[in-house]
């Protein structure tokens, strides 16, 4: 689609310097970015604005006589709307594969989309514009909203429940049992998992992760909540309203990640915590099972504290063979004011 | 199914309180269960009992006046096996798929169910009543026992064997390559992966786990472990009987974990590790390349160490600044006390 | 194959002592090797050589009299080169299954295997004899080398190059979108992935891996690279020539591994970092936001520091409870001195 940067610079609400009719085609990094795109600069970038070659740039700030650019507070998020606008994501395919499978009591919205070797068991109910690829399995019961996106070989296992606009990238397995057993003797004793998994509206969930199934109750991701890839929810876990799970991240049995919070990549959230709303959980950082985050707070390292906590301690770890020393020469002196032979 | 109360106290072997011929139908938890459901209390949860609406709780200990409740020494023990009375697993589909495809030289018990789009290659033996859900590849020469539950979209390369009763999640990939190279000259050459992989019986697998298959000798996961989704169970390495690794944990090369051990989330045990029997390796621990952690003891942190002196060290850690401080002052009354000017 | 102990020896550029028309058909490792095995021993295992039922090992040194082995520089590599050579991985398949799917405007090279429920879309090129399994999805206009194995159930999403002779195993996904969301207002817009993933000749890719997409530009992995399973490659990241990146290690958004690096298993490395080449950073290690690993240097725990750092502190946290009384006992002391009372 081509637009102006004037265009542009008022679909994103900002303002323009420069030429106004400058033809924007295409989106690019300030690096890589050819004639024809839109670019943007965060402040550390700043600098490399005069040296790009893309046509238009968002900028937060500064002046650049020689450049057209748009002002606006946020250039990241202006990118990413004018990027949605300007180069909107085309329907990869339409209609149901001759090879896709549907049960005969599974209900599909208008315009839903069925990829070849996908099976959608009895019962399923997929809502309107919804996009399921090739070799998925979608179990008996389990209900989709309108307009996802499934990507190949995502299987939900049985009475998973998805809201509209959620996407769902490849290898993603959402449904399976939680990892529960009673120790019965000297064996171990499977505790059935017969809980659901509820998905809420405008949900992204990445590549390779698994969120298993309620025990009796349901595991629940709330509207928003955006799961990066190859993360573990485990069973009965409540993630909140536009919570950041970031990669590898683990949460166990039954702990609730409040709204709006950040969880940092390969952290482990144990069973039974309670991370309240807005909390920061920073990388590989290890939530011992029952503890509780704040709300707002950031926490980090393993057992989590509070991060400026884990600073000071930092900073007294690399004091420490200064005060191995010194207790040395202490003992030294004390010895000789004490006259000891 | 229709049970009383009375039968299933008589069942699980605990002593009924209350209304013996309550009639239970299905279970629930404290919170949630509805009239006619079973429901258990775990110690900490006996103060819910008196809320629930479930019809008849197991309980440890204690005296509910108005309620009926069944005394088990283990309440959770009880309602697992009552629920699998109760609610007994069925079998999600039956037959072969005429999608699937069962090259001529494999051998399927009877009852062996095979989903839509599942490969079994050649020299392939299935044992009677598995179920091996859709979009399923079993490699070569995989033999599989009975009573298995595969489901959607697993991966056996060849060679693989699994014993009876043998659950296997979605995405789980089971006998790839073991990572070995070994630099020659400035390039990395493949060290051929030739192993197997031998899963016993009674054993589950999570989703999107991956066990690689031995270099020259098998991988082995002995019976009745259990391993949770998003594990790495690298060549060579032994799992023991009814061990339990918990999800996002990796064991790499030729490392042995003994029965009964039972390995946190996300914990990392390094290549020729020997984690006894009994052992518990915690959460997110690191035992280093050739580390042993001794019968029944209890290691965390990295480098894993034992529990105790882990405590300890996070103590001392703890009052570094304190100690820091009372340095200083010493600093100075020494220095004091030698008259320094 | 059959081979006799001298050719062996010839192959692989060692020198022989023993029976040099031994007949070698097979490999083993030391323990379970059966006549007609090759073994190797490394150094520490050269004890094992005495015992060994190998009809010729590969060792680094030493004299053994009774039996015939061939003396080389690295056990290892030469094991690795003669079980190519002896036991020459096969095709395992040939031909396009009839069930597979070619987009009409998709071109493959001369004896190219593609395996049942495959799709190949629009626009996909593959090298001639080039492997894909069973249960693949390649995505428009991939570009996959000659001499590639893409085990089953892998998914290539749009646009995704690959080279020559590159291993991916089963339930990898590449080309996901990024991770990549920015705050607008109290929601999360997501940022258009738009770039591709470009992996070099000769890289070996584990099972149930995620390589994301660039955001604008492309993810990159280098000639010779290697990556084990479950691994989180982020959008905009560079993997190195020949690096090593073990099992369940993740790399966030932008940052670089240079050439040789070695990241052991459960390593983190955040956004934007530099890994420079033949750096080495230890299991679970953290690697925080935007900081730099030297050339050569080893590095460890988190936040990453010089090994020998890391080795420091730890020796003084052990330390500690020592230190903590010597201060206690400087302070009774000095009390005493003081005269106080």
């Amino acid at each position: 689609m081509k637009k102006t940067a004037q265009e542009i610079a008022d679909f994103v609400g900002g303002t323009l310097y420069g030429n106004a009719s400058e033809v924007i085609e295409r989106v690019g990094s300030l690096d890589h970015a050819k004639p024809g795109d839109l670019a943007y600069a965060e402040p550390r970038y700043l600098a490399r604005v005069k040296g790009t070659r893309a046509s238009c740039v968002l900028v937060p700030s500064g002046e650049f006589p020689d450049r057209t650019v748009i002002l606006v507070n946020n250039p990241r998020a202006a990118f990413a709307r004018a990027t949605q606008w300007l180069m909107p994501a085309e329907r990869p395919f339409t209609g149901i594969h001759p090879t896709a499978m549907l049960a005969s009591s599974s209900r599909l919205g208008g315009d839903v989309a069925v990829g070849a070797w996908t099976m959608i068991e009895e019962g399923v109910q997929v809502g309107r514009s919804t996009v399921i690829f090739p070799g998925c399995y979608i179990g008996t019961r389990c209900k989709i909203g309108s307009d996802c996106t499934i990507f190949p070989n995502v299987v939900l296992y049985p009475g998973v429940e998805v809201g509209d606009r959620v996407t769902i990238h490849s290898g993603t397995v959402i449904g399976a049992d939680g990892f529960g057993f009673v120790l019965d003797g000297t064996r171990h004793l499977k505790v059935p998992q017969l809980g659901g998994v509820v998905i809420a509206a405008d949900v992204e969930v990445g590549a390779n992760t698994s969120i298993d199934r309620g025990t009796l109750d349901n595991t629940v991701v709330d509207e928003g909540a955006k799961i990066d890839n190859l993360c573990q929810i485990g069973h009965n876990v409540r993630i909140g309203a536009h919570a950041i799970i970031s990669a590898q991240t683990g949460v166990a049995g039954s702990s609730v990640v409040g709204s709006h919070a950040t969880i940092g990549g390969q952290a482990g959230i144990g069973d039974y915590c309670q991370i309240d709303a807005n909390a920061v959980v920073g990388g590989q950082c290890g939530v011992l099972n029952g503890k509780r985050v704040p709300r707002g707070e950031i926490y980090w390292g393993t057992p989590a504290r509070p991060l400026k906590q884990i600073k000071t301690q930092q900073a007294y770890l690399g004091r420490l063979p200064q005060m191995a020393e010194e207790i040395e020469r202490l003992r030294a002196e004390v010895d000789a004011l004490k006259g000891t032979p």
